[in-house]
């Protein structure tokens, strides 16, 4: 059984991966707030790749639904949340339903949506997911949201965990045992490691350096949220 | 001044490179054997893309030259050499002019031609090259030929051993860090675990798991070929 990898939503080729399980990475910050909305009691994530379809799903589906995400790093006018962990907390998000528009994730997510199953992964939940896809016992492509179209360091860094993780039981492509060397390389200075890369970067400038660390905390989070029907459940 | 690095020639957008040193890799095998045949004496190569200009090039052009590649990693029919660096030896290629057509390699030297310089890099030839990167001092893109399209380990891995020998001088792109973290991984058993990348898997199938050995030995040649209007020269 096969562990494939795709750099970006780009290599991405839904017809290649219908038999398998997809994992899609977005580390900064999309899955990592996914996975912590999950851990803080949050009911269900709608993501949409526009900011019109957010305000438009809310209005139609869930009048009562957070309006969560990002443009260019930064709180998108007239929602609630942006797309840093540490905005979901569990008083925030308890039992409520959240719809969440990033430049990345989530337009990877519906990428993958005609895989058998999809998870949501970050180092944060990557332990959980990854026991998961061994019980389950599918072929898997881990599909790296990256960073406007481009490969980011951090995502592929994740799936190399993820690999490593897994290499008893798959045979690893060359892509998969490209990122699992570079996991082994950086793994023991992931943070510093990772703060050189260029989202990394932009991300401090923001003043959002504190969150880029929160992401690299390694399975902290004991879920795996799966995405189906357009929705995120655990 | 910066390094890119480019995992396919898809990714490679000419427009983007116009400034930059091109460095094109083909570890299995095509840049191995250019290496081997400039140290050997050759002349000059002609890297074609297609088998029938091949022919044409040698009837019009060049009608004493060698003609030399691979399709499916085998010699052309009506070709003198295949693509294994053991064939271009001195008694073979002194003064000669080839023509040579390779999947990959050749493929990857054209589409890099309007960079400012182009250079055909291996691992048996890495020194040289990067003396000329620093002694140059352009910004440096990295085009890995790859396999049939597709991501290949060795030539992430050839670009990760450039990448880390020029970091002192550049700042590295997110895939340089990814390269260089791989080289690092890999570079204390790098003949073992290139063996289980899928390309040298297959030429070990066809009978050429000694050229993989071969091609991975580092900078034991000090040629830097240069391909500008259509020619390979030193």
């Amino acid at each position: 059984m096969n562990i494939e990898v795709c750099f970006t939503p780009d290599e991405y080729q839904s017809k290649d991966y219908e038999k398998f399980t997809a994992v899609v990475i977005d580390v900064l910050r999309a899955t990592t707030s996914i996975a912590t909305a999950f851990s803080n009691g949050c009911q269900q994530i709608v993501p949409v790749e526009q900011v019109e379809q957010a305000f438009q799903t809310k209005e139609q589906l869930y009048p009562e639904a957070i309006l969560a995400g990002e443009r260019k790093g930064l709180l998108i006018s007239g929602f609630n949340l942006g797309n840093s962990p540490l905005e979901y907390a569990r008083d925030t998000v308890q039992d409520k339903t959240i719809i969440m528009t990033t430049t990345n994730g989530t337009v990877a997510l519906n990428k993958a949506a005609s895989a058998q199953k999809v998870y949501a992964a970050a180092f944060v939940n990557a332990k959980a997911v990854c026991f998961k896809l061994i019980a389950e016992g599918r072929p898997v492509v881990i599909l790296c949201a990256g960073t406007d179209g481009r490969f980011s360091m951090e995502d592929a860094l994740c799936a190399g965990l993820i690999a490593d993780r897994l290499k008893d039981h798959y045979h690893l492509s060359d892509k998969a045992l490209a990122v699992q060397a570079m996991y082994e390389a950086y793994k023991s200075n992931l943070v510093a490691r990772v703060a050189q890369s260029s989202h990394a970067l932009y991300l401090a400038e923001l003043g959002f350096a504190e969150d880029v660390k929160l992401c690299l905390q390694q399975d902290v989070l004991d879920v795996a949220p799966v995405f189906a029907n357009g929705i995120l459940t655990i």
